[in-house]
């Protein structure tokens, strides 16, 4: 291929990877989606003029790139596409504080856990937290619009995002924002940018809002017989309340974490909450006593409160584990529906029905607080009717999620997993208005093609 | 006209205004943008399905479509356009609270202060809080992404759309987003129209977050021999700390506000700080003390707390009848600019140094935490010499706010008072991904032309 010879020359040695051994490594993503193909090659560029050469060789060469930070999205986001290009940024990694204007300027393979350590030094917070906040990188945060477990409270990743440098489809480099806190000046690209997983443009620079460091937080953790219980007690408490977590794990889910790495979880559970509070003083008592009455009154079988840190965070582990620990168990098709909270009791009683009309267990761990499930069909992939039984389940939840007015994706993204349900989810006329969008910014549509629409 | 004969046929009677004497009221908002025209008609729908056939008319006709929500914008964003039509919200104000969801359904001509009242006897609160918040519409808060005094802790009015209802250029309505919190599923469509001035598309329903009611805030008011003082001790008080407002007036708001209406300021006073804390407990003294702390060491010349709402309150009026004192002394042109905080006191800086150097007065007030200022220029309309060096302070002003990084506008939108200088901050090539977005969302421009871009 004469034209990936020019792309070589054109950038460092070692930028353009074609060894097909290492390419493997760069086909899928966490979802490890079937449909991933192999890339005619990997770039990976050291900074945002080498983001641009690549892209205005794409753009010459119409080669579709697929964008890609650490490779832990799950949902095939950054799947490989048969004789495209992976561009891989995680050689760009910098990150700078700046704590007069609490801001952190990042390059878009930082990690999270890397922004939230550098914003530590300055006792500053970067609030953003998905599950997998210490293995995924900030380019993909953006690109997916992360959010996680203290979003409940704190908000997702579009609301810390100040300005982005983006390289446009025809290797345009364009500057959105910045370190100023508020600016309306001319139509909100930035946060178009936001969500919109690769298919726009490709971020090669993030300048992140900073809050003060967070208060060390007082832990409510309750058990129920069953997932429904648990559930009102969500709806209920978050009808005054905006606690700094609120989390769910059901009963096989918490069976998993301890079949995996045993943390003494109640194994009799039909389900556990796990609350926090960071509110200071007065305030943090009160938000306590509302989430355990909420829970009394929803018929909890324990409550039990802990002001230690460290015993709180073992079991904000534990809801963490829930992904790695069921994945333990067999293949897995990993949801993220989401509904407006009052819904979430119908939204997880939908869920066990489909997971009994079809057949296949789906343990559900969710942010429960702000009606976001995390449903893992887990199933035998060698078994052609499981995968089958499980694939059917798959599209009937967010069917579900749908028809209660919900989502099918809160926080992960729509990828290539779910790109199918998107059109019953926004309709013809969104979809439409859409591709517009994705036309005037990318019109050959060579930017990671097949995701999302 | 035959057309518009057509369109008060297709409308219910009193929809359509042509009188002269009323249709003159609707020809500018309250910045009186001298470039505002004589629109054919004003149509005042009830209903989305009134906007869709208006606006569906509109397109056929290629009638220019200027949408206008309380008129109290500060951009020339709803001036009038010669031979269009004034699509006034007005009439569309319904509001609905529900609790459960801690969301607000609104339709854009409700008032801001309604939405707040509203959420208020749930114990809920809408932070967004305008200056105007008692005469702004929602619709015209969304169409700007407007701010405040609060946003400095809670954020602006984009943090608080879950959901719009938008009527398309060519009379489509969309539904983007919903009560769900969580949702990334396809585009971020519903941000791009946030603060898009009415030129992508018209808000026919909003649905807001509501957070839990604050808590009644202490409020800590210094005075400054110099608002270079007060500009420091911003700077640092908001290294560590979010107050929950932080307004500056210089020597000039405060005496305007004392002709006005005396409220027992002090007018010898170079600047005044009204930074307020709701933090609970323990850390609203830490709060207090950390602001009381950098006022000293910037040199106050006093600092006053008070822990009573209504003295605290009197405070905020004077701030807020900052810009009512001021256009009481002559004609006004109100800017906007923003910049990093840790840039405020160069900014302040140069914004006196224009005031010299162009010999006009410019008062200002600004929503110091934020680093978002309000330089008011006042100068007397009837002289064509004072007229014209007020305006090329307006425009040394928004030259200076680029020159740090800054912003034309933080809060008040571009309209068409700043449109010019546009450019100059966003740069060609962001302007011309502005255009393309503006041309796939509406081809045959005819959505509010002339503002923005």
């Amino acid at each position: 291929m004469d034209a990936l010879a020019e792309l070589i020359r054109s950038l460092p040695d070692g930028a353009v990877v074609v060894d097909p051994d290492v390419i493997e490594a760069y086909r899928y993503d966490w979802s490890r989606e079937p449909g991933a193909g192999t890339p005619v090659a990997v770039v990976r560029p050291g900074d945002a003029a080498q983001v641009q050469a690549t892209v205005q060789w794409a753009a010459e060469h119409r080669v579709p790139v697929v964008p890609r930070g650490a490779g832990s999205g799950l949902s095939g986001g950054s799947s490989a596409v048969d004789g495209g290009i992976v561009l891989s940024l995680e050689r760009m990694r910098a990150v700078e504080i700046d704590p007069d204007c609490q801001t952190a300027t990042v390059e878009p393979g930082a990690l999270n856990a890397e922004v939230k350590l550098a914003a530590g030094e300055h006792d500053l917070w970067y609030p953003p937290d998905p599950s997998s906040y210490e293995i995924c990188s900030i380019g993909g945060n953006v690109a997916t619009n992360a959010g996680g477990l203290c979003c409940v409270k704190y908000g997702v990743t579009t609301d810390y995002v100040l300005g982005l440098d983006v390289v446009l489809a025809d290797g345009t480099l364009v500057t959105l924002g910045g370190q100023r806190i508020k600016d309306v000046a001319g139509l909100s690209l930035l946060k178009l940018f936001v969500g919109s997983e690769g298919t726009l443009g490709i971020v090669t620079r993030a300048i992140l809002r900073l809050v003060p460091a967070q208060a060390v937080a007082s832990t409510v953790v309750a058990t129920f017989a069953e997932v429904d219980a648990a559930a009102r007690a969500v709806v209920s408490m978050r009808r005054g309340l905006r606690p700094s977590m609120l989390e769910l794990m059901d009963r096989t889910s918490i069976n998993a974490v301890e079949d995996y790495r045993s943390m003494g979880l109640d194994r009799s559970a039909g389900a556990m909450l796990v609350v926090q509070s960071d509110a200071p003083g007065a305030a943090r008592a009160e938000e306590v006593a509302t989430v355990e009455a909420a829970c009394a009154d929803a018929g909890a079988t324990a409550v039990f409160l802990t002001d230690d840190p460290d015993e709180g965070e073992l079991f904000v582990e534990a809801r963490r584990a829930a992904f790695p620990a069921i994945g333990a168990r067999g293949a897995v098709m990993l949801e993220d529906v989401g509904a407006a909270v009052p819904l979430l009791p119908e939204l997880l009683a939908s869920i066990a029905s489909i997971a009994q009309e079809h057949d296949v267990e789906i343990p559900v761990v969710a942010h429960a607080g702000d009606g976001n499930t995390h449903p893992i069909i887990v199933y035998d992939e060698t078994d052609p009717d499981a995968t089958k039984r499980a694939g059917a389940a798959f599209d009937a939840v967010m069917a579900a999620a749908i028809e209660l007015g919900g989502t099918i994706t809160g926080e992960h993204g729509v990828g290539r997993t779910k790109r199918s349900a998107l059109p019953a989810q926004l309709g013809e006329d969104v979809m439409a208005l859409s591709r517009r969008v994705k036309s005037a910014l990318d019109p050959d549509g060579i930017l990671n093609p097949g995701a999302v629409l």
